[in-house]
């Protein structure tokens, strides 16, 4: 059982964090556009970056801020532009936002991170940003979680946030407990919506914990979680990950792995892998979340690759969505992700159906299997007037349920190659119609 | 310029072959479903096959024949069941499929290579098998190339097939000059249809060649064809490139690299590229074929790595379809590739619309870089008639034109990302609707 419990509140509910989500006129949509995450106190700082070449903006700044200096004090997240493939006057954009934001929170511009999400190859409108400062800086607030994480989506059907809890021994080293929080929110739903890059994330945690472990905490979870999922293969120019921890629930600084450090891994591991099942559910044009567990490999990192092969495959994902149970795509995705293994190993399951042991095809209900597909689609749709208002700007809706519903309730492939100790899993979406179509018809 | 010449005749082009197509029964739709390939003298052999760790019995068989022996006299091609996850039974059925033939033919099982293409999990149907293999080879003949062509396709729209003709110095060692020929067939649209796997291409050549340097060109030519193209990424259980040389030219054998050898490995080389750019185009739901020009890298693999990593981008493929020049998404893809490079000198061309230089977004013209794509795609369709008729079995179709059509007019697309020689090209197909369709609508 998970050693913590999840409580409201975001990325506002660890202590000393505010945030605010606004309209400044950056998205055409004129929904909100732009996001700060604020903490009361230097905060050790952690993030986790696009590998690609091809990069916004932003996350090199943000690379430099962090190689120079490991913690902030703010994250200002834009929407609408990507700010990527914009040459030095892209580079002059991320430079300024950070000095006018420095500016009006009385800060020195180096504890300022920057997010942008948008089209690629546009800049930031930066008379609505200089405008627009003042005014997130105005609405910080303890309750701003929701509000920020709306202002960070693009195409994303809804918002994804969550927040755990757990218990740290306090200072004087006894027995008594005191409690540490993870908040989290992130958008992303494929590389993305017509021009629309980027998965984003950004965590807050009030554990003291020192710089070096906190980088390499984040990194391990991101592995587990992050770059565990795939909509569409491709990698954003943008793709930013970025962790806070302020020390403000006054618990012992954490400087080296034991139990303590663990516990804390683990909620912050289990808070990514939320924020990244959530993208995956949210993949454009998908019906259902898919989980792939993959066992009996060498390692964590073949078990995990093997499920990322699986999970990506363009032939699994339309056969899903074809509510069709055929196995030998899976196996066909197994045999080509890079990893040995003997075939006469292989089992392979679906949700309950043992569909191959030992290599061998099994005789199974095709036609219960395929319910067992179409279920899951029907539970986890979304209520139609949900979609119909378009979509998670309207703060009346309890996302949190939809959230559960759409998240908890996967299909599950189970794959076993062998005897070794070695598990990892993935997630992923099936490929729809809808897929084809948000990425086609955006025609000039 | 190249240095041969196109000729007609298919696999039975170069001398001393011989190939037939029937129907045995193998597949539900009564088509043709069985070939074979025949060489009136033993030929030196090289092979190519599928990296999956899941693999068809038939790929089994053949890695073990050619390990044993470099050189064979037939091959044997089922369509309708893939014989791949069928564990030993499946193991058996290719071996007595081997024995019946080599009875028939009088010659040694071993001298028998054997390829299978179809529903993965299923048994090759061995009671039409067994009673089909005499009459295939009863159908053997110089003009049976088209005949074997149409009996190795499953969800193909139309038959793969090519010959190439060029001169080789005589074996008195003087300048008279004796022609050489190459002659390929080739199946695939995809990992494929409902089921359907594989990609197969067998290629016969009239040269005299060393088996080991054979090996070595066949496998070069690989990576510059059926290794460069991709239709959804997914690689089958059973793709398989055989390639035979019997020596029947009468030219002087072939031992090492020298002007002759890279003569006949370009020939080689440009037969796998047709062959593989065929199977792009016809890649399930495509409308148009996509040629990725990459240069400007340290070395050839690296820029094959960029063009292939392009060619592979859903959101490229997706934009391609939309006829939407978006280019963000190509600079994305090359970012992600796992190239290093400095996206300063990133430069992007669609057709001849250069739409970044030096990393910087250039103004174009959005209209007629989109009517350039439409353009391409209406040229490359196939006839109405063609597809209604379902599909080129119809030995009456000039396909020749057809090829020609869908094969020769790509849409283009050039990236350079720096000052290096490298240079390389992948090939694939845009993404349509059609593509999930014919992959989810396989229902149980």
């Amino acid at each position: 059982m998970a050693d913590w419990q999840e409580i409201t509140g975001g990325v506002t509910a660890p202590r000393g964090y505010r945030a605010a989500g606004i309209t400044a006129g950056l998205k055409p949509s004129g929904l909100p556009d732009l996001a700060l995450i604020w903490s009361d106190a230097e905060a050790i700082a952690a993030g986790v970056f696009t590998t690609s070449q091809v990069k916004a903006a932003c996350v090199d700044y943000c690379r430099q801020r962090l190689q120079a200096k490991h913690s902030a004090r703010a994250i200002l997240c834009n929407a609408g532009q990507a700010n990527a493939s914009t040459g030095i006057q892209g580079v002059r954009d991320a430079q300024e936002s950070a000095e006018l934001l420095a500016r009006e929170l009385s800060i020195s511009p180096d504890s300022i991170l920057l997010a942008s999400t948008g089209v690629i190859g546009q800049r930031i409108k930066m008379d609505a940003l200089r405008s627009g400062i003042p005014k997130v800086v105005a609405a910080l607030s303890e309750t701003g979680s929701d509000a920020a994480a709306g202002a960070i989506i693009t195409t994303d059907l809804v918002t994804k946030s969550i927040a755990l809890e757990t218990t740290i021994g306090d200072a004087s080293g006894g027995l008594r407990q005191r409690p540490v929080r993870i908040g989290g929110i992130a958008k992303g739903s494929g590389m993305i919506h017509p021009n629309m890059a980027t998965m984003l994330a950004f965590v807050t945690c009030d554990a003291a914990v020192s710089p070096h472990l906190w980088q390499q905490m984040l990194s391990r979870a991101a592995d587990k979680s992050f770059n565990s999922i795939t909509v569409d293969g491709d990698t954003s120019t943008n793709d930013s990950l970025i962790a806070l921890a302020n020390g403000q629930s006054r618990t012992p600084a954490i400087t080296e792995m034991g139990a303590e450090a663990e516990k804390l891994e683990a909620m912050l591991t289990a808070v990514c892998q939320h924020l990244a099942k959530a993208i995956a559910r949210d993949g454009e044009g998908a019906t259902c979340l898919i989980e792939v567990q993959v066992t009996g490999t060498q390692d964590e990192v073949s078990a995990r690759q093997i499920a990322k092969t699986i999970a990506g495959s363009s032939l699994v994902k339309s056969a899903i969505f074809g509510r069709d149970p055929n196995w030998g795509r899976i196996a066909a995705a197994a045999g080509r992700a890079g990893v040995l293994f003997e075939q006469d190993n292989l089992q392979i399951k679906l949700g309950d159906f043992l569909l191959l042991e030992n290599g061998q095809p099994l005789p199974f209900d095709r036609a219960a299997a395929s319910a067992y597909l179409k279920k899951i689609a029907a539970e986890s749709s979304l209520p139609q007037d949900f979609v119909a208002t378009n979509h998670s700007n309207d703060l009346s809706v309890d996302r949190s349920i939809i959230q559960a519903q759409r998240i908890d309730n996967p299909v599950i492939i189970t794959v076993n190659v062998g005897n070794g100790h070695g598990f990892g899993k993935a997630w992923g979406c099936d490929l729809s119609y809808d897929y084809v179509k948000i990425n086609a018809e955006y025609t000039t």
